[in-house]
């Protein structure tokens, strides 16, 4: 297994099964990938030294996903100068996935987060396969495959439909 | 002057205008404050050693107030066991307040931030001071001299609408 | 057993299954407390004497949750000089939570309600020991090791997650 | 000038410009009333007192006006039997005012507020006089009348806009 | 039976089992009502003739609940100067009720709807017992009971809990 | 001058500086239309009268604007078969004009009202003749010229900046 | 079977048992129509051409649901003159329905949605026949019978609870 | 001037006094662009063959900033393999933006947005800079300093605050 380029990281393990979605998708599309938990808030020293670390380690994109009052995207980002993609995540005891939103959304100028819609992480992961491929011809295949099966996949129930 | 005992921090010295009022109800309570900036996402490094050299020079609360995606209380508080107060501050872009109050307030379980109003430094400040009370007679008189004189200015104004 | 130092009251007993988690990490950390319900609208009376005397009584801190239109932590901040943490309690015909929230953060000025996440009794028992701690060093020896398991229980997901 | 029936109370005499609003609609439609401060937060003695007396003092309707979080209708209307009308005011750092109505309108079983719009004292004051109408046919004349007035500057308008 | 003083009408009969509620706590409180259908948008006409002969037939108060677009409590009070209770019901499809609840609470200027919490039936029903009762001694003691009821439980539910 | 097809009406002559738009928008269409002011609450049977006779009179299609709890969309579509489009108004003490727009959108099954955006009274006018279009061949041309238009515009700003 | 006058579109074949309502009521009023799904995101070009086609297959009104940032709609407003109505659904991770409300609503000047209520479906079949209806006087007597059963519904309501 | 790598793209010329944050702060980072108005609702053709030549003329990353019911970014989005950022822009008449954020951010699963804050179209900039310095070592540099400039503002003001 070569060395991974995207890193997908969450702030707790109850947010894998949503995460998962961002790993099946780049495995679909071809991207090697690692993904782990890192906390912003029970673990702030293994968050620094990730973030710090990632870009040297060879990863090229980070996913992470957090909920509630969603701290670590938007930390990681202030970390490093990687791209990193927000996936807010709607846990429990959140106020209907507002407060994952708006933690991650809302970040200062100068420390962007390309934040993806609530619980969206298959779409974090084919946003780190479009910016992989900015420089990979291979992915930019894979990708353009991938919205093909999509229409596809409509027009098919377009005839279904139309009977 | 002897060690202070709150250390008052803002993301931006934007939020200046906001953060003074802590500063003023401390020194009217008689509770010796430091103040600075630090910002979570523009200084993590600063933020990190900042809050984790809070307590052994003798900081015994931190007042932190961050617009936007907030993440500085509740990374202070990650980083650091003293009591963290949270202040909201509606900066330009936000969206009515409602992303510094959630990013503030919503924070995961093991890991409190003790969140006041949108704006109101002024309580922070307070609430700093009845921490502080909680182990010194002195600003307990200070706190029930502070009350007696709110009262005091309500009902003055109820004799003058009274006329 | 000795005399308590926190108070925990809520608005009714429905709201006991959420302010439990404040009882039980006050005693994991070793923090006497006394429970109770009190309501600010259904016995105003018993709510004015039981603040009104809480200080005098040994309390220090005193934990209020509520739901609905929460007018229990509030009210109880402006009848004594001790620090009040307020527990939005997401209760059925809540709209989401919102009225607790709004309820009891958005507090005037002079008055603060130290408030924490919707539901989050936990947090607000940590924020209670954290403040008692400013005056107590065993208590801050405890603090320490309940991040510091924080942090271990999060390693061992990274670990499993890893694989 | 005889015994007023209505009392008109508010949490700052900074309100005082959206509650006169009350006051001149009671005056227009012949209805006697009183007019003072009453804070919840910097004056619970005073609200206890001022609530609790108010209806042997011949009160028959309470209007109580506050914003942010807002507990003076709540309160009042726990320590009284008498009709409370409940008036959200937008305050300076209101969040857009749902803060004001949450904590008016979300009150538990039992203890109900009868809430109008976001500063609408004009509407409290109306309301006021329907309550009182319920015994006094001299009212109902008057708010007949009122409603007559209403309809007359409709219909003005539209023959204006109609050219 | 004596002549109802209340009437209770709703939307639509998929409200009657929150309205239900308003009628039950009239009943404990002895006070008369009639209950029906009334729909704004499918029965205009009726709604017309109804709300145009309530205060000859000797109705006093009007408790209107409705859910969605809640056109109801608005459109009744537009048509009588008898005093009007909304109840805004959570219905399906409803947005969490903040549909309900913006159309009935925020009426124009000249035109109040007393608004009670999100399916508050109950406290509609305690609502129209005030009112009466500013005319009626017999209804003030009920009152006053029931208030005192609501007191002990409390104080039962605090007996068992700080055990 | 010939029979008007289009009835502008608005719940107060406060709201005639948007409505104006949708007035303009039509004549620029070559619609004739009519405008008045009819207020659900103020002047129902204005309302009522004005809504039963509009089909005989020849209107096709009603534009009807409103603000805050805005009901006259809403009953004016349960009074007549025609097509009513609902403008929503952002009114002062609106909240935001989330009350204008959810009171107007969420009607009930059976009784549609057709929603614009907030203030877009232009585009009830281009709706309206939209509808009329449906039987019109002469509309038909001016929509689709004016869409032209809208197209030339953009085209022209782009040039601009693309310099 | 005749040329369908109606065409519903949905952008995903899971929002079918809620767009299956406007096929329905269209049935019942006896509108020819055709369903189908037409995805913006996953099929442009398919929306491209079916909106661009729609008006000279004689297609006289276009039904488009969608969920979540829901630009179907709106974008087939902007291919064609046809009026278009949009039923925001409510998808699952939606975020309450507001984000397909409000993607659906807030029209820019020029291109309007006309937009019912969240799942409303059903309203917007009802609505495509006021339209058609504006020359058609079969439907006129349908939609006027279809209200009269609306109201013999409640009627019968009524007086099954009047008892 | 050499081939542009970055597009920016706006609903309407209103939006450039927010959308040349994202020009400048490209070229402050030494990264080409080029800017232009494209819009969904007025020209969706232009939209179209903008959207699918972008790839082929050497874009590798574009910008769509937009208000209201903002469908630019998502439409773009579905027409190109290209990753796309997009900015929710505040326009007048909008819902507090609310509407452009959620149009934007809660695309459905296949086709990500990468949405930045509101406003935000510096943020947006920085982030397209990431992206292409995935495989750029010169603008991970540019980056690097850009983050080392922020850092020492920060610690400028709080020199200046400390005194």
């Amino acid at each position: 297994m070569s060395q991974p380029k995207v890193a997908i990281i969450m702030g707790s393990k109850s947010d894998l099964h949503i995460m998962q979605d961002a790993a099946d998708v780049l495995k679909e599309l071809g991207v090697e990938y690692e993904i782990t938990v890192v906390s912003a808030h029970r673990t702030p020293d293994r968050m620094f030294s990730y973030a710090r670390a990632a870009a040297d380690r060879g990863i090229k994109v980070i996913i992470a996903g957090a909920g509630g009052a969603a701290h670590l995207p938007g930390m990681v980002a202030s970390l490093t100068h990687l791209p990193v993609i927000g996936v807010p995540v709607k846990s429990s005891n959140s106020i209907d996935g507002w407060d994952s939103i708006l933690s991650i959304l809302q970040m200062p100028n100068g420390i962007p987060v390309a934040t993806v819609a609530l619980n969206a992480a298959k779409n974090a992961g084919i946003l780190a396969a479009q910016i992989l491929s900015t420089a990979d011809e291979y992915l930019v295949k894979n990708l353009i495959d991938f919205k093909e099966d999509l229409k596809k996949k409509v027009e098919e129930s377009a005839r279904e439909m139309e009977g």
